[in-house]
């Protein structure tokens, strides 16, 4: 029997490496004789650098840089095994958590920080670098980490333009003379979780201006600046990003690097599954376990289980997925559609949350015993 | 894929017949083209004949009777659709329940009634009895069964001694001249969910004699009598019960039973079961869902789903156990070694005992879907 536990972490609880720790204790209670494979999941997201270390089993490089408001700040990346490909984590440098500590900047929050940490990535050869959004503290369109890697964003003073939104709204020019000498050259793929538009009523400024500090009038301002700059890329550059799904994702961060970079979006969590080896590991799988903390309709949205049902789809031993979580919110026939097999609480009975995030180790440990017990006797 | 239903109830919340529905229903969500065999169970005591009046689709009959201390009631009997086997439950006419608007009376409390049930169902001409025991209000050694069916219990001055634990501690003699002619003519089943024999501190009246509402001394009085009665028994009949186990069910019931009427105690599950035609469709199950409120170290101790892994394990088939239950507290290692495959709570996540309760029945439906999906995948 080969089992494949690729969950995520469950929020506020476990590591996605401890929730794949306990899970696989629980395929060897059922079946000590079960080939399992733990590679911990991310969804692209906060945490996906964590993810991606623990399955290439590399540490960390650690550099000095800012964070969203300029203030030093150390910032984490990683290189893979074979050192063709590097990740950024944005929420390393430019994450909203480091700069909750004053009040919101909306306007003045940039990625530079994460420019620097990209620039850092390039010098390590790369061939590729992964870039993990969401978590920003920003709604910049990607402009610091463009500035981070050498760009000019000048205005019609030819003076560079402040970081940060209202910025974005004075540039005319991007100077790119300065920009890292290999960032044109590497392959960007930028790990997105979301579908909104770069502008307008469903865009970056809009949808999650909000949770930045940004009021209503914030948000007018800066889809307005974001505006702006995508007519500039737009005209700088020939790639138009304003309606280009995902582009809204980290405060805009995918229009500039698409425009500027060639940078690709794609769905976080394949992305991740891709970088760590999942779809390798499910060629030949009976069964993959999948998790997080509350399996509901967004799951199955471009989420880690969406992503894992998708490639054991996919694959040619077509797994049965199981997903195990907090709390299951999703219906059977609903979770069936987007290619769960089956989906189970940890709950073992009336239980209340904390006593419940208190078991929850143990609880894993059962549930996945059960469930492969079940299976396992069926033949696999 | 062939699936079997047959769960016991769930106390306080859903009748197994109700139980089973709801379990069917996610069966056939996951795999329409299952064939579902809804049997609800029962442990032998209180709801068994609920469980057999389903089971066979028969409808009950009702004699006028009297309850534990004598008061006029009415009182269900059935017999199987062949005619040949008759169903008793001792708490239909002789429970707890119905002298719990009373004060207690643990010395005079008997099973009388009970036995004016038996001697109906002797009327009709069956060729065995089927008698439920468990949640009985006496502690009367099955006398009061012996008197309904037109026995005499007589004490030294050849008196009928009074009903109840106190009249046995008088008995002298037994006088079977007025037993009901087919008494001794039928096979007489009882069905026992407890191993306690019938006196000592393990026995009838100190274990169970507390909750009839004996005191300390009332229950040493009881036990003492209980010894007498056996002893009793014992030169009139040759049958020695003292040591029996499952002897102290009912307070005491089948020691008279055993040796007056040559009956032979069963365990109450498997009884039930066997009535109830499960072990032919075990022949060709599948799968096997059972459950109960509470999946504890007590279900694999002779309750119902304790009785289903033993039949699975003896069917040809040997199907898949799989408990559904509302709180599963048995670690699953345990489980298996009972027999039982899987077992899962209905608790979607951190969820109140009110809460869970009331949507008992659509979380039935849905765990038995997420199980049936998961085995009908693979290839069943």
């Amino acid at each position: 029997m080969r089992v494949v536990v690729a969950p995520d972490s469950f929020k506020g609880s476990l590591s996605a490496a401890e929730v794949a720790a306990r899970v696989a204790d629980g395929v060897r209670a059922a079946r000590p004789d079960a080939v399992v494979t733990c590679l911990p999941m991310a969804d692209g997201g906060e945490g996906t650098l964590e993810a991606l270390l623990a399955a290439w089993d590399v540490t960390p490089q650690v550099i000095d840089t800012v964070d969203a408001i300029g203030r030093p700040r150390t910032a984490r990346w990683a290189t893979s095994p074979d050192g063709r490909t590097g990740v950024v984590e944005l929420a390393e440098a430019s994450g909203l958590p480091h700069v909750s500590d004053q009040p919101l900047q909306p306007l003045h929050a940039g990625t530079r920080g994460t420019g620097e940490v990209a620039r850092a990535v390039l010098d390590a050869g790369v061939d590729e670098v992964l870039v993990c959004l969401g978590g920003s503290a920003s709604t910049d369109g990607g402009a610091g980490i463009l500035t981070g890697l050498g760009a000019r964003l000048l205005d019609d003073d030819g003076a560079d333009v402040p970081d940060g939104g209202e910025g974005l709204a004075r540039v005319v020019r991007i100077d790119l003379d300065g920009l890292h000498p290999r960032a044109r050259q590497v392959r960007w793929r930028l790990a997105v979780d979301v579908t909104n538009p770069l502008v307008g009523e469903h865009g970056a400024a809009h949808v999650f201006g909000h949770q930045k500090g940004a009021n209503d009038g914030d948000a007018e301002y800066l889809d307005t600046a974001l505006r702006h700059w995508a007519d500039v890329l737009d005209r700088e550059t020939g790639v138009r990003t304003h309606d280009l799904p995902g582009a809204g994702a980290a405060g805009g961060v995918p229009s500039g690097l698409v425009a500027v970079l060639g940078a690709e979006t794609e769905q976080g969590a394949q992305l991740v599954a891709e970088a760590i080896g999942l779809p390798e590991a499910l060629a030949d799988a009976d069964l993959v376990f999948t998790g997080e903390g509350s399996f509901d309709s967004q799951s199955v949205r471009g989420k880690v289980a969406d992503g894992i049902a998708r490639l054991a789809a996919a694959s040619p031993a077509k797994p049965s997925v199981v997903v195990l979580a907090g709390q299951v919110l999703l219906p059977a026939p609903l979770a069936w559609e987007a290619g769960i097999t089956a989906a189970f609480s940890i709950a073992p009975g009336p239980v209340e949350l904390d006593d419940l995030l208190h078991r929850t180790p143990a609880r894993l440990t059962d549930l996945a015993a059960q469930v492969t017990n079940l299976l396992g006797r069926s033949g696999s």
